[in-house]
């Protein structure tokens, strides 16, 4: 049996979805969850492999369970994850997929968002959840970052926007959608959906916005540097701690619990 | 020198904002800062006690410099404190009072927030910064709770919703206003304000709201739990985690910074 799993965490204390030597991975922490849910050892894939201190709104997970495991109705997979799992990570939905769905090759795209706390005084409620700026950006610098951001939609070669030592070779990837909009609680959000996303490409996109705001990189220059495929022309990478994987968008007629 | 600072600290690793025996409170640690900032011991007074676990976003103390403190621009205040306190803990304004100032006696009225995390799906970003409801409230259950919530207006002896044990004996309070409303990000709200809290006052009134939305307390009641001055007809005291000090009222003229 395969199951989709959609879930949240706080990638604060690991080193990222994947299982790494040395290092807890949310991965790890899922598959033995699985275990004991189901009875038997589980496989668990994800849907991306997110950095070290990324977090997640909406990742997804198959979980493949051998022959003996307990059958769990899917709308209550949930409440049995929630018995197992730390408080850091949570099981939102769940959905049967077919054998040959593979939550990352089936996927279609992602949204991930970035938040910044861009103001003069520290919110202890935004630490290792954004990333802090120190000075308010609006009016003419948010209209500048709005305009840089603009810039990342189509279908280009983000090399630029790819962290040296990469090993993936077709850097072309389409940006559907990236815009910047303040949540209600103060954070500034930029957030951008493609159909896929380079190593530490969003990241990039943050730093370079960032820069864009603070005067040291030219909003008209956004075109240039992606046209240059040279990553030192690009902004730094930002922290991973306002980075958000937010959903992925699968083909497939997902039948989600929708809780 | 007397300098009135307005705080917000994540309540869960505190027992509290007073010092107590055995254990760290926001004040011992606002007091080391204070030292460290001004470069003398420093008087650090509160405008609550504030449970442990419970949150603030504009917690006010006052901090009385002594003689050879150094001097530093109120403006900066807070750069200065945010080197020396912990993440959890942050000065996000300030001014300068009067000597015959006290953040508690001078207080004119306080606002306090209580958030409810209600979906049958636990929200790790949530954890500790809100009270988890197993269920959505909302239509005619959210309708309860509202009518309940308008009931608590008024200036009404609220005996029935302070901790038993409490040994204050004027037990009298105004409430201006009391309501409900919904977070962008999802949580349900019941903020009261008042121009003064019994102890528990707040979580007994959120507890009691939650009895109401799942149909154990009758919303039309509240009206005849107030007036029996018996704790026992009210909910129980929901837990700390839900709670943040909004905000405190004065009177006079603080010449906050605005950051």
């Amino acid at each position: 049996m395969k199951i989709l799993l959609k879930i949240q965490y706080i990638g604060t204390a690991y080193c990222g979805f994947q299982c790494q030597k040395n290092a807890v991975a949310v991965q790890n922490v899922l598959t033995d969850a699985a275990k004991r849910v189901f009875g038997v050892p589980c496989l668990v894939t994800g849907s991306s492999r997110t950095d070290a201190g990324v977090h997640a709104l909406g990742f997804c997970a198959t979980v493949e369970t051998g022959e003996g495991a307990f059958s769990i109705p899917v709308e209550r997979l949930h409440r049995a994850f929630s018995q197992v799992l730390p408080d850091d990570i949570s099981v939102i939905d769940a959905a049967l997929v077919c054998d040959d769905f593979h939550p990352r090759y089936s996927a279609k795209g992602k949204n991930y968002i970035y938040r910044i706390w861009d103001s003069p005084v520290n919110n202890p409620f935004e630490r290792g959840r954004s990333m802090f700026y120190p000075r308010r950006i609006d009016g003419e610098r948010l209209a500048l970052m709005e305009k840089a951001a603009a810039a990342f939609v189509g279908k280009q070669d983000f090399s630029a926007f790819m962290a040296t030592g990469s090993k993936v070779t077709d850097t072309v990837r389409t940006v559907s959608e990236a815009f910047l909009y303040r949540e209600e609680g103060g954070c500034l959000v930029f957030s951008v959906s493609a159909d896929g996303f380079l190593y530490n490409m969003v990241r990039i996109m943050a730093g370079t916005l960032i820069e864009v705001a603070s005067g040291k990189i030219d909003a008209q220059s956004i075109k240039d540097i992606i046209s240059s495929k040279n990553r030192k022309k690009a902004g730094v990478t930002a922290p991973p701690e306002g980075l958000y994987l937010k959903e992925v968008f699968y083909d497939e007629n997902i039948c989600w619990q929708g809780l």
